[in-house]
């Protein structure tokens, strides 16, 4: 029997080729009709419109959503957690780029480039750091968390996770619960903050966090702009509790003009590209290698494997 | 019998007392009379005026002298060859931050760093690349090349090297002698330069060079001035043969105000600085611990091992 995909991010010939060959029938959303919304079975990609009239249809098919992205905090969660929904993210899709582009935050700020690219006379700075002085504390321990310890372990770092119990996780020296991470902080000089958006992240960078350091040496946030206060960082900054920070993801996004956070000489702003390579600049570049793992489990039955979201949890 | 070194680096007390332990007297060149001038056999770091009254001491018993640098272009190495003086170099004392700037130079324009950190609004850039996708090719294979070479293979990159034979050399994927480079030059897109200053080298990145490149991403020079045609570079520069440039080290230096070097868009300068770590402020910092390995053998009467310059090649 045909099984149905909505295909809302893009699939090459051979990708369409390759699922035709596997009885799989492939709807855009240009050519969808309102008939078809009950035959879909899977959604490759995400569009709420049509996300909320497939699953508002009267005995619809829907079983699985593959997300374009590794964050699912816009899904309708618990919508889909009642529907038995499957949902799979992207997680991993980006890990490296992204792990590269936090290295490349760390050293702009370690080897001082942030100020040599505005001199423009003769002026050494001497007061540089290598990565092994600057030991992280990673908050997120996933794929995301995890490559970028392993890059930072190869270039003679120190580094500890947090994650929600504090279980062990690859590439970490040690891992801190997030209620039990304060002991970490002493030991660090670099925070890398990739935490979902979850109502138990909300703001968790905020007043309170940042008064608990005194002058480290950066923050960065590569993982959801609502995980962080912006007033409370940029006052953080102004006091030196911490001495700079980069962040790729802002609260809204894009950040408006006349946003604070354009001006503060001690922060470094991405517009949320640190996952951009050039041959994936796209954010669903490479999706169908992790969508692809999941497929012979979805025509057999069994149960997914790769990249299910807890839709409890929201991650 | 009493052996005299004339301290021209600091040695710490634990370093001093090290030394006086093994029979080493040390002198400073604050205290130095002209009648101790016969007696020193090891220059623990160099000072031309001084170095010079030694060699010309008749009966002098100068042997030995432990460079700051690993580049030796500054000394008389013609005279210390006559006078069968060994330079040792500190070559390797500082590989492990030189390749971290070379990292943050990569990563700097790789992942947009340059454009990003002048935004003042939402604008995305969406030419970034990763590590993998830019081949590096490292002219000189000596500890900061292999250093270097060891980073960027740790983070995905292919990493190419030229050496004056081509041969062999550790964490490179290929070497290349530099009479027979070119074949290494279009399979690449960022090209570092680490070499020494000698003759051979002297202006070897010239218009010629730069003008077998198309649009290639980085010239990276961490080696020294001379070896690099500035003009040659600016030009190649506006006209994309080489997209953007990281220049440690000009000629002269410091680097005078009016040079067109400070503001050239796609040119990042730092200040002959890249060796700089937070712990080792000094050129001298942790110079001990090359020095120290050749001791045994030179109280022995054996000959030393550890960065032995060939005097007659220049490094």
């Amino acid at each position: 029997m045909a099984h149905t995909i909505l295909a809302l991010a893009d699939l090459t010939p051979e990708q369409t080729k390759s699922l035709s060959e596997r009885d799989f029938i492939i709807l855009s959303p240009i050519d969808i009709q309102e008939k078809d919304y009950a035959s879909i079975e899977i959604m490759y990609g995400w569009e709420p419109i049509l996300g909320q009239k497939i699953l508002s249809t009267p005995n619809h098919k829907l079983q699985w959503i593959q997300s374009i992205s590794a964050g699912v905090d816009y899904f309708p969660l618990k919508q889909l957690k009642d529907a038995n929904v499957i949902l799979t993210n992207a997680s991993g899709l980006k890990s490296v780029p992204i792990a590269q582009s936090v290295l490349g935050y760390i050293l702009y700020f370690a080897r001082g480039l942030d100020y040599y690219s505005k001199q423009q006379s003769w002026q050494t700075m001497l007061d540089q750091y290598s990565i092994a002085e600057l030991p992280t504390l990673i908050f997120g321990t996933g794929q995301i968390g995890q490559e970028i310890a392993r890059q930072l372990k190869a270039l003679g770092g120190t580094v500890y996770g947090v994650n929600s119990t504090g279980h062990p996780a690859n590439n970490f020296d040690k891992t801190f619960a997030l209620n039990n991470y304060q002991d970490a902080l002493n030991q660090v000089q670099t925070i890398v903050n990739v935490l979902p958006s979850t109502n138990e992240t909300e703001a968790f960078f905020n007043q309170a966090f940042f008064a608990q350091l005194d002058q480290a040496f950066l923050y960065i946030n590569v993982g959801r702009g609502t995980t962080t206060d912006a007033s409370a960082l940029l006052s953080a900054l102004d006091q030196h509790q911490v001495r700079h920070a980069a962040l790729d993801v802002t609260t809204p996004e894009p950040l408006p003009a006349d946003s604070p956070l354009w001006n503060h000489p001690q922060l470094l702003l991405t517009q949320h590209t640190s996952w951009v390579e050039h041959n994936a600049q796209t954010p669903a570049s490479n999706l169908f290698d992790i969508f692809e793992q999941n497929i012979s489990n979805y025509l057999t039955g069994r149960p997914l494997t790769i990249n299910v979201v807890n839709l409890a949890k929201g991650y």
